[in-house]
């Protein structure tokens, strides 16, 4: 099992991604937000990569069953439903509901992985259901990091040490990149705290200055949610056939 | 003071870079053998990205004083005097020669960091001497890992590391970034063994296949060169003013 990982979307073209098993990692805050809003029934999210974008398409679509959510720098965009905090993404908000989404970085590493055979989203949240998926489908994985405006980040590359490290655990024959030896030593130094690493991050920094410190505790949480978000003809929906969570793992719900 | 730092050269805008002061590194193999053919009495190296570009520049200034050097895929160059072996580069080859350099990622990262105001040639062998430049210097550093590729390199990682290391033992006020964090995290979980490091690395092991073995251990000799490659006006030449190098620390020769 190979493990290609790149540290940020805009480090690899989407062509060395073509035919791969993609896991697209953005911990602060678009994977996180993703499997709150399929956690909380949103039919399925529509990734894009400009604000200009997602307007056009939803204008096109009937209204009462889309959103446009996101962000750019970390703010709300004008004329959208919801920003990108997860908790804004309620059940009584999303359910059934198609959303348009647009972010900073997650949605144009989600992009970037479009052409993947099988892209799943991860974060902290449903790491574990990641890892099943993982576990069942045994072929090379590329791990591609959403990274901070095409820079390294920390928290990104901290979770992908995590998958990693439990990857470790089950499969034999691991063969790891530079990189991913770095992401799994960098788990081994910072992740004894995620919520600590998580808040002295740049970009948790960045959040706490905005105003959306409370976001960071539910991104921080592993485990918590059995969801596993995979894009499919740029469409992401909850994979129905996901297991059972391993007990002992708290189900967190937005309401 | 604070530190940018990338994994790739790729990873960075050259306008980004205009007027910092720029920490280029290359472990393997190039800012090493700047650092060999330097020493050994090479009057400068003018570093160009391409083949062509290489070839067009040496066919219009005079012979006997010019060499080509480099390599791509860590291979020699058709019609090209030297290749990228440190040892290659001795004093009886290239004392008093310009050296027209092309390799395939080291020569493209310092073309990369063109625009800087102190633009530094730095690998494990004289990071004593640009650590001097650096304790003088006190401003922000931004220091740019070649890579390898496009792709994070954990050598270079190390040596990035090692270098923050150092810099955080004599300096109060450091502004670490994410990646510069990381590199920090790296240089403490690898560095215990410089050699074993590098042999172990993609690019180590790389080497060692194409019959390069015997580069590596040079590559991994910590302060052995009392030298400050400095990039101006696109041509590297020793800064003249470099102190002594510290007691204890050999310096190598190669002859």
């Amino acid at each position: 099992m190979h493990i290609p990982l790149y540290f940020a979307a805009t480090h690899v073209d989407e062509l060395t991604l073509r035919d791969q098993t993609v896991v697209v990692i953005d911990v602060l805050r678009a994977a996180t937000t993703i499997a709150v809003a399929l956690s909380n029934g949103a039919k399925e999210i529509i990734p894009v990569n400009t604000v200009e974008r997602a307007v056009k398409i939803s204008g096109s679509l009937f209204g009462d069953h889309i959103l446009r959510g996101g962000e750019r720098n970390g703010r709300l965009i004008e004329g959208f439903n919801l920003g990108n905090s997860p908790d804004e993404y309620t059940t009584e908000k999303v359910r059934g509901k198609a959303i348009i989404y647009s972010t900073t970085n997650g949605s144009g590493a989600i992009d970037k992985a479009k052409y993947g055979r099988n892209v799943l989203i991860c974060s902290f949240v449903n790491m574990a259901s990641v890892l099943r998926f993982l576990r069942t489908h045994k072929g090379d994985v590329t791990i591609l990091c959403s990274g901070n405006n095409g820079r390294f980040s920390m928290e990104d590359s901290v979770c992908a040490g995590m998958l990693i490290s439990r990857l470790v655990e089950s499969e034999q024959d691991l063969d790891l990149s530079d990189a991913a030896q770095a992401s799994l030593a960098l788990f081994r130094s910072f992740g004894r705290s995620i919520p600590k690493m998580i808040r002295s991050s740049e970009h948790g920094q960045f959040l706490i200055q905005i105003g959306h410190e409370k976001d960071l505790d539910l991104c921080a949480s592993v485990d918590c949610m059995d969801i596993l978000p995979v894009l499919s003809g740029n469409v992401i929906r909850a994979r129905k056939e996901a297991d059972l969570i391993p007990s002992g793992n708290p189900v967190v719900r937005i309401e």
